[in-house]
Parts: C-alpha cells; structure tokens; sequence
C-alpha cells in the first residue's frame, strides 16, 4: 500500500481505540508438555521479551495503514503482551492491542496465527539455532539451520510439488506499482501458483491480494501465502493477514538462503536499495560455477511507467558483473500475463530438473550457497572500509561485496541500529574501483530521483559517500 | 465496476483476439442418458438457441470492461456456440469466444461452471417449468417451481445454517461507492457470512471481492458466491467468476422471489431505477399483514458521499407507504462494520425464529408473497396507464404497483423492448394521486441529478410522463 | 451367513423387543417441495404400502439371524411405517420395529439410509419408470429406465475410475462357502476393489465383512459397497447395513442389466438354482455376436470343499451352450488371492477397452443387451411350457430361456406366487431336447444332493417335471 | 486369534516364501535433515540394531497364524533390514522379508507405517529420552517422557474429545473368548469408540475387527486403532495391520503409564499373568488417595464360559486389597452391548470432570502415579525376595508390590531373560504374610486350571514358590 505522508500527531493516537484480550492457541503451540509451558511463561522475563513484543504488535498492527516502524511502536508505547498459564496448555495475554486485530472482539484468524508463529520461532530459533553449542560455522550447519527452522514451522511440504513463486519488491512504492504487483499476482492465483514474499505492505501485499481473487475466479481453494521474515524487519513489515503461513528466520541471511531454497522461482518488482541487495545476493549464488547448470526462473518486472528501475539496475549488473549475470534474469515490462507464463514455464523445467536429479521438491538442495553469502553481515564502518570493490574479484564475490553494500546503505537508510551508526561517525566510506563506483553512484542517484531512498523525508541526506581508489 | 464512458469504436473489436475450443463438462451435466444428450444437441436449433447464445457469450465475456449488452453483442456478432456429443456425453463448441475468458488456452474455471450452469436452467426452465401443461396460475405453484429451480441448481443445502446475504444495488455506480461495495463486502467476509447477488459489475461484484479478502485474512475457506439471474439480465449483468453458483431464474419476478426466500438478509447499495423497484418490491412483500412478525434484516447503506440517495428514497417511503414502511429498514451511511454487525445480528434473530417455527434454513416458506408481485408484468403502454396509483389502496398493493412503475423506466430505460415501444408510442403515460405523483417526480428527479438513470448520454431523455389525477 | 434351522416359534416372537421410532432423513430426501412431501405422505393410503412396509421391514431386519422372509413378516405382523409431515420435510414413523435395528436408543446410520433409499426408488419406479406413459418396449427405453434408477440413486460416479466387483452367489450357504467369501472379500478390500451384491447374507455379506477387514489394514478410506436389489426378493435378502449404496430396480431383469452395466468383473460364488439363473443370463449375453470382442471378466471361485458345484455348472454349459461359452469364464478353486489378482487384471483390461473406445467407465453402455433378457419373465405355467429348449437355437436364445427355467424354478421353490402355482396346477412341465433335459436333471439333482435346494425342509420336493420331446 | 498348538517344524520355514524390498515412507520420517539421514543410516551399525531387526520382524509378521516371538525369529532367522540413502530421504532395505505382508509384491500400507513408526521411536526413545543426561528420577520426568513419546509419534490429538477405549487381556484365549471381543468391539464400533490395545492377537486383536464391522455399519470413517508396545513384547505381539497409530513407548512402566494417561476408559478381558499384571498396576495406581474422586471407568469383562476367571481375580482382589478396591470396577458376564453402554456413559463423565477442572482431554494430567509404580522393575531373584508382601502395608503399595510378583511370573513363564534366570536359580522365592500367599496360590492355580499361565506345554511347571512367613 503506498505511504501515506501524514505527520504522526497525537491525534492518531489518540483516537485509536485499544483492547485488552486473552487469545488460545489455533493449531500451533497446542499440545504443550509441562517443561515447555515453564519456558513460555518465562519469556516475558528474558532478554527475547523486547523482540517478543516488538515482533507481536507488528503483527497486530498488520491491518492499519502505518510502516513507520518506530511511529508504530511509539503510538502503542503502552502495548504489552505475557504469555499466560491457561490449565494444561498456554495464552496471549494483550493489553492495548490495537483493535484493527479484531473483528467485534474476536482476534482476526490470520492474526492469531502470526501471534502463536512469533512465539514459536523465537524461541525455537533461540534454544535450537543460536544455542552457542551449535556450531554454525560450515555451510552445511547453515543450511541445515534453515531448513531445520522452516520444517519446525511446517513450511516444507513432501509429496506436493505446488509450485512456489518468491516475490520481492519494495513496501514502499507508488500507486501504479502496487496496482500492477496485484495484476501480476491475479495472475499467478489464474494459474494456481502459490505465493511466497517477505511480509509487509507494498509489493509483499499486492501480489497476494491479487492471487486471492485469481483463485476465487478458478473456483481454488485458498492457496498457499507464505511469509518469510527476520526479527530486524518485522516491525517495518508486518505480515498480511492474508499470510497463512509464517515463519521468522534467525537474522537476514537465513531469511535470504530461506527464500532461494523454497521458492521455485522469483519474481522482482520494483522496490529500493533493499531490493537491490536481494537482487546481487541471488546473482552472486547463481553466478558460482556449481549452479550454473542449475534452472532457477527470475524475473524482473515492472509496470510501463517504472521501466527506468530495471532499466539501471540491468545496466548497473551488465557493467559490474558482466552480461554473463544477465542471461540469469528475464525483464518484462507492463505484461502481467507473460510474467506468469514465463514463470510458469520455467517451474516445469525447474521441476523436470529435480526430479532427472532427484532432488526435493520443498527445498533446493542442489543450490551451492558459497558460505560468504550465509555470514552474517554487521555493517559496522569498519566492515564498510574493509570491503573489497573490485574488477578483479571473482564475479561471485564482486557480488556478494556489493550486496553488502546494499546492506549498509539499508541500515543506514532505516535501521534504528544503522541511524545511530552514521550520527556517531558520519556517513559510511564506501571505497573500490573507479568504475564501479562510479556505476553505483548512478544507481544509487536514480534511486534518490526516483524517491525509493527513504521515507517521509522532503531531500535524501546521503548515509554514504563514494571513495574512489 | 464504474462504467467507463468509452466508445465504442471499431478499434475496440479489432483488437479483440478471439478464439475457439471445445469445453468439458465438470461437475455439472456430466451424467447424462442418451435421451438427455439428444435433447441438448437440438438446443443449438431451437427457438432456445437465441437465448442460449446470448447468455453464454455474457458469461463469456464477464471478465471485460464492458457493460454495455448491446455493444458487447456487436462487438462479438460472429461469436457461435454449439451442444456437441462427445462419446457417451456432451461437449460445447465455441467461436469466436472473447479471449479473456481464458488463461493460457485454459477456460477459466468460474466461466466454464458459469457455461453449464447456463445451457442446464435454460433448458430446465424450459422443460420443468415453462412448460405449458404446468399451471402456475396459484400463488403456491409458484414458490413451488422458485424452489424447484433452485434445487435443481443444487443452491439449496439442508444441514448448513451458513447465512446468505443479499446484496443490491447498481450495476454502474461511481468509484466511491463501488469502493464502498468492497469494504462492506470485506467485513461481511471478515464474519464468514456468504453473499449472493443479481450478478454483474458494480454493487454485485464489489462486495464479493471484497468478501474474497476478508475471508482470505480469517484464513476460511473460499465461500459460497451465489449468482441468481434471468434471461434478460445476464446479457447487460454477466456473472463474475468469482460466483460459484449461478442459477438462471426464468423471469424477474422469480429472480426476485428467489432472493427473498434464499437470503437471510438484504443489504442495499446505491442504485438506479432497478434498485428502487427492488426495494418497493421488498417492503410490498414485508408489510403484508402475514409478514409483520417475521424478522428480516434489511439495511440501506452508501459510503458518505452517496448519503442522498437514501435520503430520497426514505423520505419517498415514508411519504408514500408510510412510517410503518420505514420500520422495515435501517439506513447506515458510511460504516461497512456497522453494516456487518447489524445485519449479522439480524441474522441471529432470523434463525431463531426458523428454528422456532420450523421452517427451513435453507429456504424462507413462511414468507407470504402475495400472488400480485409473482405475476410476470410486461411493460406495455396499456398495463402502465391501467395500473392504479392511489392512496387510497392497500398499502403492499400499492408498493406493488410503484414497483411496476419503476421497472417500466429501467425497461424504457436501458431494454431492447422497451426502447422500441418508447420510440413508436412516446413515453409511458403514469397517471395517479397528485402527492404520489409530485413525490415521484421528485425521485426521478433526484435519480437524473445524480446520474443514475441511462449509461453514455449526456442528457437524460425521460421515457415516461407524470399525470396527475 | 448360514441360516439357522431353527424353527420359528412363539418364543422368537415374544422375547423380540420392539421399539416405536421417528426417523429423519439423513442426505437422502432432505430437500422436498410441498408437492412431494404430499405425494409421501400419500405413499401409506395407495397401492405402494404393502410393498413399502415389507421392503422397510425386510431392511430393519437386516441384522437378525433370519432369512425366510415369511417368517419375518410373521414375527412382525404388527409392524407398521408412516410418512409423517415434520415442517418443512418428512419423517418416517416406525410402530413395532426390530429393536436389532437400534443402538441405545438410535437407529444404525446404514439402516436409516436404507429405509429412504427404499422410500426414494419406490416412488421413483412408481413415478419415473413404471408409469404407463412410458413405454420400455424398446431395448434403449429399458437401459435409459436402469440408467435413470440408478443416476437417480446415486449410483453413478463421473470423474472415478475406481473398480467394482459384483459379487454373486446364494445367500444360504455352508459356513465353508460364507468364510471362503470373507477370504476373496478381504482380498479384493486389500486391493481398494469395490464390492456390489444383490445384498443379503451369505456370498452377499461375506465378501463386504471381508472387504471391510482388508481395507482396515491398508488404512484405505471405507469404500463402496453397493446393494442392487428389487421389490421381491428385499424382504428375504435384505441389505446388509455394511451396503452403504442401496438401490431397488423395479424388477428382476432391471436388477440383472444394473449388475452387468454398473460392474467392471463379476465373481460368482456357490449358490442354487438363483446362482444358475444369474449365471445362464450373463453367459447369453456375452455370447452375443455383439459383445464378443468386449472385455468382460468373470469368475467362478468355491473353496476346495465346494469345487463339486463350478464342476457341475461348467459341464451344463458346455454341454448345452458349447465350449466357446466356456472361454467366458475362469474357475479358480481354493485360491482367494488368485481370484483378487486375476479379477484386477481383468478390469484393467475393462479400463483400457472403454478409454479406446470412449465409453463410460461408470456404465457398459458398449454391452449390447438382447431384449430377450429385459423382458420381464413371469414363470406361469403357460410361459414354461411355450419356451422351447433345443439345440437348435442360437445359443444367447437358448441361454435366454435356460435362464427363464432356472428363473421359474426358484420361483417354484421360495417365491409366495411360485409356490402357490404350484400347489393349485402341479409340478412345472419342462419340456425340451431329451439332451438337455437329461444335462438339466443332472444339474438339479446335483443341487438337491448338495442341498441347495430350498431351506429347513427334510426332503426336497421339486416343483417341476422334465418333459422329454 | 487363539494359538495354534502345531509345532514349527522345518516344513514351515521351507514352504514360507520371502521376498526382498525396498520400501519408501509414508507420512512418518519423509522429511528429514541430512544430519537425520546420517543418524538413521548408522542405527544398522550400533547397538539398536539387534532391537529393530528384531521389532520390525515382528511388525512383517504380524499377519500370519504364529505368537512364539522365538519361532518367529527361527523361522526367519536369515531376515535382514538396512536404511539405506535415498536422494534426499531415506528407504527400507528388506532382506527375506515374510511374503505375508505384501499384497501383488506391494507392502500392506498398515505394515508400512508400522516399519517407520519403530524406526522413528527406536531412535526418539534412544535419543530423546533415554539419554543418560536425561533424569527420570522424579515423578514428573517421567511422565514427561511418556507425553512427549506420544506426542512424538502424533497420538495426541486436541480439539478432539472422540472418546479412546484401552482394551486389555490375554493373547492368547480360546475361540469363545476371541469371538466374545469381537463383539464387544462391534458394539464400541457401533458408538464410535475409538479403541487402544497393546497389539497383539487375541484379545488385543479382536474389538479391532468387530469394531471395524459395527464402524462399516454405522457408516463411520475409518476410527482410531491405537497400538501401544514396548520393546520387550512387540515380538510376541506385534500389532495388526488395522492398527492405524502404533508407538513404542521405551519400556514395560512407561507403556502401562501411557495406556491409564491416554485412555478414557478401561476394558479388561480375560488373560493370564499378564493381565492380572496390568489390573494391580491400575487398581494401585486408582487406590492412591490423590485419585479417589478422579472417574475412570474400568470394566472387567468375558463369556459366560469364562465367567471363572473374573470371579477367581475378585475374590483376590476384595481379600487382598479390600473391598474399597472393587469399587473401582464393574464386572459384566456376556453382555457385550451393556459393556459398550456402560464404558459409554462412564466417559461422559470423565469428559464432564476433564472440562470442569480444565485438564485436557487427550491426557490424564490429574492422574496421579506414584513414583514406584514408575520405576522399571528388574524381575531377579533378588529383587523378588526382597519384595515386601504384608497386610500391613499402604494398599497402594501393596498393589504395587504384587503387580511385581505377577511380572515377574511373566517373565519365568515366558521371557528370554526370566527363563534364562530360573534354569540358573530355580523358581522364585516369593514370600510373605500367610494369607496372601494362599491367596496368591489359589490364584495362580486356577489359572493354571484354565490353561491360561503357558503356550504350548502338556503340564505347567511354576516357576515361583510360595513361602510363607
């Protein structure tokens, strides 16, 4: 949904009305033993209570008309959520829960769920991911910790092969836009291709919004609506009700190895720097020689009126990391039914792949992620400084060095942690190749014209600058 | 849908790619005997074939921007349709078919069910119901074949007490309330309440897209979508896909019974002429001395904008039928969740009193309709001159009788047949008490002011006369 | 299972509790007009009562260890049924009924089904087929009038291909015979192959308990188990509650073309003279000159201790009909699996014939059947002696009125009507070719020697002479 | 099913044909991690092996007529079973396998869920509970361990109140005891009772296949057939095939606490030692004072021809632990609808006091277990000895202490190890107050009287001596 500019003034709060409700589990966290319904009452206690209630009034706040995380959490300062004894089993506990949740004091299903989802993967990413006896440190524990979290969540499906399609984009863009990624979504919902985004509003939502009516048309049941998130960007972007099944990974690089492994394809459509540090991620993996052989369908598309978006990102790929990268993507501009066919056509070859290899349907194994892309990335000044930006790295690396780039200038841009960051110590030194700085300080302009940098501000004050080698 | 006020040139039909296929039964008509099989490949060369042509290429053609019957009829003259055996069953043969009824070379599902179902009650009116050795001369043989239609057409489930939800309103209405139509239509679904419809763009499709969503985020399975129409309407109203059961009721006044007794309560839009006469018809029927005790939700609603309307024809009920009219209804301007609460309490109350009284959920038997408004009424010059407008009748018999006044307008309005009669014998001369005329007038009035009463004229030509006695 | 012998006393009659019941429709009869619930209520003051409360009793009676439906009637002479108005709908209200037919109070759910399947098709033959405007002197009119019962009752599935076996087989047999039927019934239930009978104890209910068993192991959903029966024979072979399709065809021969049109394989177990009939029927019709190339697989199956019975049969027919009628069938002794595999193997072939050739899978319409064999065979004593029996027919012919012996010996035998021919003119006088008749001695002897002859009588009188031209 | 007495000879294994297979999961371990897969491929490498050769030879050969868990294993003493790598899972490798368990070369599906359901709590059991950093010394580990080993293998089920009948007594019994469960299981089926057992033939296997039928008639889906084993037993009584839901609890004390937590009633039919055994543990468990006012229905039942065997247990329950003791069951003698009735009504109870003091209902959290009935009973000499039988004791713990001595009986009469111990040490010593003793004896000896204490063999010969004190 685009933003509304609107000053957040005390009469918002004010006049939002705010309920107090006790909620029971639906089918997640049922059927408790003892011992874990002592943990759960113990998380209002520890250090996962500010991110418990934080990730929860994101997702009460889901329906409302608001992605200014911190106007969000300063709106319902006096939130709170406990998690409640309720005879053999457990209850939210919500006080001040904003009411566009409920309908005539029941809880929206939708939301509940998300609520219930919240708790579970915190705490399943607490005690089995981040456990410091777990040893993280191989590609392969990665992987597995991925797709450990997601089976948890009762993501990953055997014995279906109903295609998933990854849509990213920006939650922040313009009418059209939004118009269009729900046209792109009627479509996929015609052709019964579930949806999987990253939660929040703008082309998160749109596209879901739009395979609901497809569907409806089709006489389908409700499809599969999956929302991946991380605990940093559930507050900016909550999930959709729509969302029927949620799952938050443990930081961004699971999040991203998460939506490449499930998804069978991606579709991109137009969104910000954030969009362009997915978009460097996946060409770095594809571009790694073990996946060349891989088919893996992307597609970048955009409604006619936002063809420039594509068209600096493709030229920005084409001149740093070759046209070799290219040939890794289709555009499509203002074509809503070609982008599902084209995606559609793809899946089949994906499909006939995994089964010639025998490969799962419900997670790409076969995909090498290079463990660089897996590392978390704190985009600390330092880290900045230390960043190689060169023609002479292997083009996989390239990539993945300027994905972190990407990455910084998102914390940098939005994060509370990234803000503070560059009021301590002034924007970040950005530094390699004369050309390729040059390149990125292009796109990075067009972004600022095109008004994708940041939200509700009237001139974007750069967090970066460009040192030139 | 709001209309677009484009015209119709021949670009428009050049543009338009048109195809040809064979379509499948699926559930419906698929266990055919060779007798039926014979009768239905004869459908193509009978007196029926207009009709059966007509009607399908709306249903064809519902997914376009158009609503205009006669356009789209010019628009796809060489479009053919044609029963085919196809081994121990049938097939249909199309021509010339619009295009977006189809997905790939896949018709859309919706549209495809929507195709049976019409070839299935045309054939069915015909035969069970038509017929001339059935007598439906009484008011009981009426309800009776109304009933026998809408089993026929599977629309009527025992063992469910799923509330239906009516929905009015205009076919061709502005954005605002068309945007309207969706909220409330989202809230009805947020409750898990169906919706059925007259079918067509505009009031009908609003709510149940609307709906779509709203269930979507409850995380319920798609609803039921109920579309009743008649042979004369669905050219200028084609179903939406997202109906999922349609049934071809044989005249407007059946399709009117069929939705006072499959509906547990009526929600009102803005609308034209058509609207109006939907509501005399309504209040004639619920203040008759039978009916007085007999709960039935009936709630008038328009966005803020739209406030007008309502108000002008409440002031005309309660000047013309009177206060005790007024009682019958509830006028909320403005707030979809209000709508959805009131009529879902409604609701409640209905189904206690069927429950208490023994009637069916599924169908409303003990709703009296007095033999008058199930009699077929053909607007000619003479039935409208001899029709008694006076306050001096009965109340419901001079509802009654206003309706008829106003569905002469929408036919001199908008029907083929009416259009003709208008240009060879000039306009409809309505003769009456002077206040009900004045009060009319004004109405009509009203309804030209805010462009309600003809599509694509800049002024509107009045079809019709006041004559004061 | 196998009768016991037990005579009928007083005491059986009053240590049977009975219970007065209301019974409302379950999915069948649910949904009535006005007009129909008339008719039913009509049902017990017309000439369909006697034949209402008999089929009702026979069907309430199912559970009890009792097959002589005279003595039924007898032990519930004061059994009575009423259709009763209850708002909207009928109930069905049970004076003196078995209490076997109730658990605590309730009625068996398959019980119930059968009493308004038994409603349901009364009216139906009454209304739809035996009606004297209806002329069935045609070969089609009679498949269309078994087409229609059996759409009308359900029966036929579009959109499955799953398999059903006709089993057939006497209803009094040794408990050898009953627990060799369990065996190929387990088997076929291993096998998701669906059973339909012509409902009963014995080879009727053995194969579905047994069925039921192998299904349970495979974790398989319940499957089909469909009873095809006919007013005279219900009240001594009453469905077995497993039967959860009921249908009652208007007579024998309608009875007979639903098993071969609605089968995709028919196994025969041991029976008497009824068995011979069934048998004698089919074979004419596969030796038609029509059906040669049609599929159709057939199998004669007894445990080791029975094998005298198929031995005896298969002499007779090749004998009287010739060794190509023989090709027509297999006779597997002593080995269940073997029937399972070999039937399965068969119908696969079946699938193959009809999606070649287009037919439906849930109806052998491509089975060209004689008129001979739809004619319904009244067994006076003036039809017996007109059939000719002679080598020189064509063999369907000669199989055709083989079969009206067999048909007239049962009658003879078990049947109110036959029996009391009997005993007013005499033995039956058949009267043929001195090799056929001399192969027909043989074969009833036979019968009477293993006693499958006629129930709790010392010695058995026949009821026919052969007459040697 | 009763025992037959046939020796094994070397004609059996001879005639036996066997078949190698692979076979692919189910539901149950198709979604595993790479780690998981590693895991699994070793357990044909470790210690576990010998326990789930020996446990999955059981499950194959749970269809055929054999109960010796030691012939059994002879008679297939070249079987073998490897996990083996595939793609992204893991299969079965069977080696020699029983051909009984296959159907046309495919597994019966009950079977194939019954291999991977021991594989999977082979595995939990061993990692997940019986890991020595686990501590199970206190009362409430314990029934942890139990909650979450059935929770693991998905028997837990909430929202669901459908009612779960345990059924214990004798493997194996004579055919009028079979036949007799049989019809107490049509009765619970025709009630829809779901039924637990400790798999097995007899009386474990009978109310399963009557169930099955009275379900089949009621028209019921497919119920629950719940098996609950240990590894020490599921050779001697593997679970049938109609068992849809099997679980290895890790040990004897563990899968009685699992069949009082998760039953909502009790039916005990006639056994040996063994059930005698399971009546102690339960009538301790019910005389602890914390469970007095807690309902739980326990019915001791059987023919009239085994009406001795429930007299005999009675009389030495009421003179042992009093008459409070026999308040807690009812004793019905050949009546097996009463039996359904009454475990009927006493559930309604059950679920009244679950509701009212918000236990849930899929387990008996308020059942309060004594520690000692908990703890793993090692049945040596020692152990017997030292084993305290006196009037003076708590009755609980006296219940206790006898249930020990009938386990221990158990264990000489039948068990590898028991026998192993009384060839070395002679009979046990068992001693104690005077009037126990004698008690105890005449006990014993009836059941000797009645065939019931050991297969197979002309004259019993104890293992145990009575000494009094």
């Amino acid at each position: 949904m685009p933003p509304p500019s609107k000053p957040h003034s005390t009469s918002y709060k004010s006049t939002q009305v705010k309920v107090d409700a006790r909620i029971a589990p639906g089918k997640i966290m049922s059927l408790l033993s003892p011992d874990e319904v002592q943990d759960l009452l113990k998380v209002g206690h520890t250090e996962l209570y500010p991110l418990f209630r934080r990730c929860t009034l994101a997702v009460l706040n889901s329906g409302a008309m608001e992605d200014d995380a911190k106007a969000v959490l300063e709106a319902h300062h006096n939130y709170d959520i406990e998690v409640i004894q309720q005879s053999r089993g457990i209850k939210l506990a919500l006080y001040n829960a904003p009411e566009t949740a409920f309908v005539d004091g029941e809880i929206i299903h939708g939301i509940r769920e998300h609520l219930f989802s919240v708790l579970r993967d915190i705490l399943y990413n607490h005690k089995a991911i981040k456990n410091p006896h777990k040893h993280l440190d191989s590609n392969t524990a990665t992987t597995d910790a991925v797709f450990r979290v997601l089976r948890h969540a009762d993501i990953l499906k055997t014995g279906q092969n109903s295609p998933l399609i990854i849509c990213w984009g920006g939650h922040s863009i313009s009418r059209a836009e939004y118009e269009y990624t729900k046209k792109v979504g009627y479509e996929l919902g015609l052709r019964d291709l579930n949806i999987g985004t990253g939660c929040g509003p703008g082309a998160m939502k749109g596209p879901m919004k739009g395979a609901t009516i497809g569907r409806a048309k089709q006489h389908l049941p409700q499809g599969r609506f999956i929302g991946l998130t991380e605990p940093g960007i559930i507050a900016a972007e909550p999930p959709n009700p729509i969302v029927n099944e949620l799952v938050i990974l443990p930081d961004i690089e699971k999040r991203l190895e998460a939506f490449v492994r499930v998804g069978h394809g991606i579709i991109v459509f137009p969104g910000g720097v954030g969009t362009a540090e997915e978009i460097l991620y996946l060409l770095g993996i594809l571009l790694h020689s073990k996946n060349t052989s891989l088919p893996f369908p992307l597609i970048f598309t955009a409604p006619e009126s936002s063809r420039a978006y594509f068209e600096h990102i493709d030229q920005f790929i084409k001149k740093t990391l070759g046209h070799k990268a290219a040939h890794c993507y289709e555009i499509i501009i203002g074509d809503a039914p070609k982008v599902a066919r084209t995606i559609k056509k793809g899946i089949t070859e994906v499909f006939t792949y995994r089964r010639k290899h025998k490969d799962a349907y419900y997670f790409n194994w076969l995909l090498n992620i290079p463990h660089v892309f897996q590392q978390p990335f704190e985009p600390t000044h330092e880290q900045i400084t230390q960043l190689e930006i060169s023609q002479d790295l292997d083009t996989p690396i390239l990539a993945a060095h300027l994905r972190c780039i990407f990455s910084a200038v998102v914390s940098g841009n939005v994060k509370d942690s990234g803000i503070r960051r560059i009021e301590e110590q002034g924007p970040y030194k950005i530094q390699g190749d004369i050309k390729i700085m040059q390149l990125l300080d292009e796109l990075l302009k067009s972004f600022v014209q095109q008004g994708r940098m940041k939200l509700g501000q009237k001139s974007y004050q750069p967090c970066y600058e460009l040192v030139r080698i």
